[in-house]
């Protein structure tokens, strides 16, 4: 039913672990099951930009190997925008999607495989649909702000690294009796925070959903003082609520001095109310980068499988998805709108408040 | 509502990486939301045959710090018997079942959170029907072989640490042109060998539920020469069937030669069968220990803390569980009879023959 | 010969990895093989400025257990400022040694194992001279600038953690094809940063020990571009000198913009050198915490043990060393005085740049 | 001084961690310092014995990326015999030497670069004696019992996943109050048995070097009780003495009960002796694989930069090794007469015994 098809693979967006291994199962089955070709198109839609477009043939030779237990994509990815409005040197905007969807065509797919969060999965949806192509979206956010979804590729990895950070921060912490603040990433989701926060042992955990007091935070740092721990572990996302309930992301001051993001922020006023000792640790990119954790491996793999089995059975326009242990499959539309923040009264939250950590100011 | 309650917990059974987690989970949510007392019942039920019962009294000041971090159990855990049959010195068998009552009655406890698998469910069930006691269950096992919650706690761990041996015997067989044979745990159920196999990147996995043979192997491993690699991983489980179809963990016998487990014997008989230089690793007991892992740490953690809340609002007989980012509970009674092998046609087993990996014959 | 001794032991300065493993070593071998008392000092010289002096006996059942893998110092540390000119609240400062020489006394102490730096161990070996204290010496730093020892313990693990954050960075930085600039500890001294780079594959390392320019920078990240290579590493330490030659550690501004430390700096100065996207990371406090990895486990261990062997012999005023796979013993006056700067032209420096790294102008 | 020359590679012996580190450093010192060029010959000699000989030119892109910190080997290494007594289909043993000497001569190496331990080093030696052949070693082996160098490559990293074994093994014996018994490689020489077992926190050592007694454990083991301790870890090299002194390696029986190997027959001795239950581990090919740590990456680094200097010079029959923080150079022959036993009364032994570990009879 399916012979002697040719296939697309393209990686988009923030790059994170388990990609390879996506890529790897995605020309495991399609080569191997089905006898198909496989196109790994390089830098996301980028490569569809240039003449001739940038790709190259997969064949399981390239695909074995170690390529499964590395971070990134072989693939190369990039952030360099929309393509339905894409920022050209002269500072001015312009609609290059047709370019991209002649570069499909001038590959002559039978299908693509786009691999992305919530962002790259809508664009590439559009110019599926204007372009007549057919997509396979394979979900990957470190954020895990994919609904319909259990997971998505590369957030239990963040989540792996973040945890060793507190690990690590908790004895230098404890030896000098110090609160140690570490900034993690999620963008407007703060899933990693919480996760890590738990899993780490973290005292305070601040979140985009919650609002937060910095009160509330001295109330908790005073408290474990008084149980005789002389040292706290503080989790910031990195686009946790202001104190307050304002909005993060933007220039952070008090007065006249200036603070390097969230983290140094929310550092300074707890070491202003409680008078303690206070360190900020920015984990940045290494959240993204390093050989994706079993978990990733899994669910990349079974991803991978079945995104080329959809394609095998005709089903288009759809998201592979994890549900209960199993990969399923839901309408790519349908797993864009429903967006993943943390739940404000949901396990994890309530996890956090039953372990004492302070996660904000309950809801009324 | 909940005010002045005292509860017991105790692990039972094999301990795996995790149940820490869910002690201080427990004792946070108990003593510090509800001002509970909590004690602690040492080496399972054992501690409740001596007299005085094996206990401390736990309060958070005992769980706070690294515990979070650590493997096995504080509180101890122990095989040494079912209390309905329990092995006597003299050889005999022996009911002991109203001793462990009345231990639960000296201590006056309120209700009894149990953390174990299967086998020791069943037995506290039992218990606390006899006995009239309020029993909440947490699922722990590595096997993972517990129905109705998506994971138990230890598995993860347990699967990384396979995963982990796999990323290190995978440069030496390349090396030396090896097929390397890897022995994991998981009982009846090939969960660990599976999972660990897919995201370690084995060419074969051998599992309880699944006929194979050693032709099925050998040619596998003779594919893989043809594509021009030289060495395999091969994960077996410790309950595999042998060749055939027949039952493992009993004695390996080819003619005069006896091997030490189903491993070795398996190794060897690739050995024969394709010329190969095979080599063969039991993984053992370093799949219980270390530090959880993660996601270990976050589903004892909710486990824990929902365990406390199904006694807050007197809901017994009951297991907590994890079902799409959410701690559920189900009647302990369901969870026991809903034995989850690895289903010879799921997600897994899918990905894993999508991957080109020999999983045993295909059900026809 | 040393029977019916009380030895004080303390950890001053910075925490690192290893200091519980040698606190451990120190306990088992006084009271295991001597039967001596020792007591634990609680906060460095802080805890002796206290009265009651802030202390507690140690004994063997204190030090069993999980200790041995556990970062920091359960003794605390601080680094509230030298005793012979204490930061005082009113702003000045005052001699407080003769409190800290008459804490000691109050403890009856026949001997002091003091775990520092070299600043730590030169004010210790201070004390000890006006007081008339036996002062042994254990050298710790992640800096690894103690002259007349191989290593000090906490460096090994230190720069472990910096190569764990390099092999996080090298994926991420390939996929997007990104340069990556890491900075690290060290303070003066370019170990970690050199170590780190070369163990982590990167491509340019600045030091506080030699010059380097814009231009040689530049010029390598050309030259990997020409070779087809799309990304770089760059580990910049801490106190790494200024393109030209000048001091770091002061404030970086570039005309208006200001830029948070040597590290964004110099990735500023990258970027506009190079057109390249540019990330930085601070990797800040986890270089000091986490479990010390099986070397400064180790030698954490030899060192404690000979310390108190030094001692039984009544061999005082010497720091403890490592050399050529043994533990020795040094003056702590000669160690202080042989600071360990990177060698400009020593075995890592000519190793480095035989991988291609760029390290700075080659000396005329 | 050194333009055109060709200079060939080899890895001979068992794999390790850290041989493709020093084969990157040693084809980018040769290349792009001096413009030679690097053949790689494939499996050891025995890549010399084919003809063509198995070779493959080596580049820097070929060892650019992830090579560093993948283990084993990329030239593949072989253990199928000495070739001067190379052990032939029909069971007979043929001297091959001349046949290793005319395929170097083929190549038309101007020298060439041997890793190996001290077998595989006097071997290559007699073959560059024989064959007038420049050859200058690189030691490596797990064991470390190569003399004139601290360490070999591949032994720091062995040293790491044993000690790791022993941190997952402590919880689970602490849980199940057993004594946890695990056999770790070394051949002839105890040093990762005893450094993996200082490190890891066991409480008995038992060495090929030092003779041991089933009392001697047991006393132990007793003692540890007689504290409140119910645990306990036993570290066994797999060539360590058997009680009384005997040598090991050979059958284990005990009256009609055969053990697979000296870890589970010392296992069966000692649960005998003290009742206890015990499980053993044996820990195998996991010890030679996986990525290289910081440290082996480091010193291969250095040792390749170093070996491709030496032929710069013409200083030929030398090994790099590593001494006090620096690469030297010694003599072959030196080298591989200096064998590297673990020293009865060095350091770490003393530093066990004062850490209360039993590593056998103290000498009288």
């Amino acid at each position: 039913m399916s012979s002697g098809k040719r296939i697309g693979i393209l990686t988009s967006g923030g790059d994170c672990a388990g990609l390879n291994a996506v890529i790897r199962a995605v020309v495991h089955r399609a080569v191997t099951t089905y006898s198909w070709q496989v196109l790994g198109i390089e830098e996301g839609t980028h490569g569809l930009l240039d003449r001739p477009v940038r790709h190259r043939v997969l064949l399981p030779a390239h695909v074995d190997g170690n390529i499964l237990r590395q971070g990134g994509t072989v693939l190369g990815t990039t952030n360099k925008g929309d393509p339905f409005a894409y920022p050209m040197p002269d500072g001015t905007k312009k609609d290059r999607s047709q370019e991209i969807i002649s570069g499909c065509k001038e590959l002559g797919l039978d299908a693509l495989i786009g691999i992305g969060g919530d962002g790259s999965l809508a664009i590439l949806r559009r110019l599926a649909q204007e372009g007549g192509l057919n997509l396979v979206g394979i979900p990957k956010t470190i954020d895990n702000d994919l609904g319909l979804t259990e997971v998505s590729v590369g957030y239990d990895t963040a989540v792996a690294v973040a945890t060793e950070a507190l690990d690590r921060l908790q004895p230098t912490a404890a030896s000098h009796a110090r609160v140690m603040v570490l900034e993690v990433m999620g963008r407007d989701a703060g899933h990693i925070a919480l996760a890590a926060g738990i899993a780490g042992g973290a005292d305070v955990i601040l979140l985009p959903e919650i609002p937060w007091t910095v009160d509330g935070v001295a109330n908790r740092i005073r408290q474990i003082r008084a149980q005789g721990r002389n040292f706290a572990l503080v989790v910031v996302s990195e686009a946790a609520t202001l104190p307050g309930g304002g909005k993060a992301r933007q220039e952070f001051t008090d007065g006249q001095k200036r603070y390097g993001g969230i983290g140094s922020y929310i550092g300074h006023l707890i070491a202003e109310a409680t008078g303690a000792e206070t360190r900020v640790t920015v984990l940045g990119h290494v959240q993204r980068g390093g050989s994706p954790n079993p978990r990733d491996r899994l669910i990349a793999s079974a991803f991978g499988v079945h995104a080329v089995d959809l394609i095998a059975h005709g089903k288009y326009d759809r998201m592979v998805a994890w549900s209960n242990r199993k990969v399923i499959d839901v309408p790519i539309a349908d797993a864009i709108k429903a967006y993943a923040a943390v739940e404000v009264d949901g396990t994890l939250v309530r996890t956090a408040r039953g372990l004492g950590i302070y996660v904000g100011e309950p809801i009324a």
